[in-house]
């Protein structure tokens, strides 16, 4: 049985989202315990209002206090000890639950993951991790936000953290890691990257070279590596770029009556595109580096994308990635100095 | 008359995209003169077979040399000095030219025009500048990938020059300008980016604050700021999703007989968006803070897009883009030394 600990009161919807979320994930798996971490009576409410208030693998956890969406980190660690996100990542620490998921406030949950949980032997920060859609399948891209400055030697953190979570979760003995760049030729880049293929080259990992932006969906890059910054302007910036086209395919399918009709019947094919992009598919990034998992979901997540979150948690417990990411990091290091 | 100097040896193609292109933007301008430089032979022979030898407003100045597309900068800038490329940003620096379009090597561009034109007072180092279609139109981007680290103050000179080609070739008096950033709130960022938000307030440009990479798309920020690193990345992530995009579209549209049918429907519906986002329409990034005009074409331009650069330099000629941007530096200066 694989126990997470939720955060009921996370994100800009709270129980009204994360309640059936978690009815339903333990509905469709037999393996999965929940442990619902916020307002008892809110929750209960829920719970009721859903027929799941005898569910076996559904638990309640009572707090007293939540996190604000706006809260600085440095607050929340001080003031808030027994808000839902606290005490979820203190479950993790303890081993009352395996993993613990929140679409609460991103800084927070870092600062308070880091805290609590620590980083793991050799890795300087932990770094957020989460899947892109790709024309061959999906890319992994880390960091996305939580090291704006980076040195070469967090870069090596970063690919074989995201090296260990492809190997393990999509099955791929050697995942191809490409570190983002402007440019593909050596000479290109930045002290900090250039230092990180120096690294990489020697480190046991299937490093392939310099990446660049258009890379991450064309190329068959299997984990791209950046700092904070750059990782985070990208994910961004294919959001917008994304929001831009459907915004533009909208309004020239309303053009007039003749592109209306075309409409109803391109419909199908819009349908499956969306699906195909939908963002809350790949929802769960993943905190990666400390000695526990902890996977964030997007603040504006409804069910269907936490329950995306939930089961990106499930995979890294039943895959055991922090004692993973550990053993190659060791690997890693040691095949350098043999080097 | 405005005359503009073409590389007409530059890009991936030279001669046969380079003289359609220029033949065609002078029988569209009456206003334009274009002197091509490269191979005489080659561009004669060109000429002839367009029906234009006896074009009055074309003229062709013979060059011995051509800058290679994967040629290291300092190299084309040593042994290259009867370059196509090298003589048009000569013929800028003497006055024989008003500006230059090169769809050559932008690293060996951007070190000649570095060389032979040099930075405007106040200009630390020339950005790279482009428009990128948007919701509401398009933005501005600077810089795409000439400076790597950047420093707040070079952060807001890129805002002076920024604003100042946008509200000259836009028309619009007070351009909104914002600084790329992984979130809104002030609190948000590295140093430089921190920096380059106090220097914008009180600079007298209309500084609306950070902006994150959804807003070059979503907003109704005219000129977004950045590194030429994270300005990079973003140009060639958009690149990637919406040929990501695209290639889901057509995959569902061929999916079965049904959804091929649709696509017959849809077919206007597609064309127009292939053009509302076509990338030739947004071809010609400029070259700012130097003491000419220089426009990069990109390298695999075909004639359209290498009109669409050309008439980028004619309007930044048009409006003396340059001397602009140095009174605007000094406005901005002498507005932060009194505020």
């Amino acid at each position: 049985m694989i126990k997470i600990a939720l955060d009921a009161m996370g994100g800009d919807f709270g129980v009204p989202v994360t309640v059936p979320a978690a009815v339903e994930a333990v509905r469709v798996n037999g393996g999965l315990e929940l442990i619902l971490v916020g307002d008892e009576t809110q929750v209960q409410t829920e719970l009721k209002r859903l027929g799941a208030a005898n569910e076996a693998r559904l638990s309640v956890r009572h707090t007293t206090q939540t996190v604000g969406m706006d809260e600085a980190p440095a607050q929340a660690l001080r003031m808030k000890k027994d808000s839902s996100m606290r005490v979820c990542v203190n479950m993790v620490k303890s081993g009352e639950a395996n993993a613990c998921v929140s679409a609460g406030n991103t800084g927070a949950l870092m600062a308070t993951a880091k805290y609590v949980l620590k980083t793991l032997p050799g890795i300087d920060r932990p770094a957020i991790c989460a899947r892109i859609p790709a024309v061959k399948g999906h890319t992994y891209m880390l960091d996305l936000g939580a090291n704006l400055d980076c040195s070469a030697e967090q870069l090596l953190q970063f690919a074989v953290m995201g090296s260990v979570l492809v190997a393990a979760t999509e099955h791929k003995p050697q995942p191809k890691v490409g570190v983002l760049n402007v440019g593909q030729e050596d000479i290109k880049g930045n002290d900090q990257v250039k230092g990180a293929a120096k690294l990489l080259d020697g480190s046991g990992l299937n490093y392939i070279g310099f990446v660049e932006g258009n890379d991450v969906f064309l190329s068959d890059v299997d984990v791209v590596v950046c700092d904070g910054f750059a990782g985070n302007v990208a994910l961004k910036t294919m959001e917008g770029a994304s929001k831009t086209i459907a915004h533009f395919l909208r309004e020239e399918f309303s053009r007039n009556w003749m592109t209306s009709i075309s409409a109803a019947f391109a419909m199908p094919v819009l349908k499956a595109l969306r699906q195909r992009i939908d963002p809350r598919k790949y929802n769960g990034a993943s905190f990666l580096g400390l000695t526990g998992i902890v996977v964030k979901s997007h603040g504006s997540s409804d069910a269907v994308a936490l329950r995306n979150a939930i089961e990106v948690a499930r995979l890294e417990v039943e895959e055991d990635i922090p004692r993973r990411i550990d053993s190659q990091l060791e690997a890693s290091l040691s095949a350098r100095r043999t080097a």
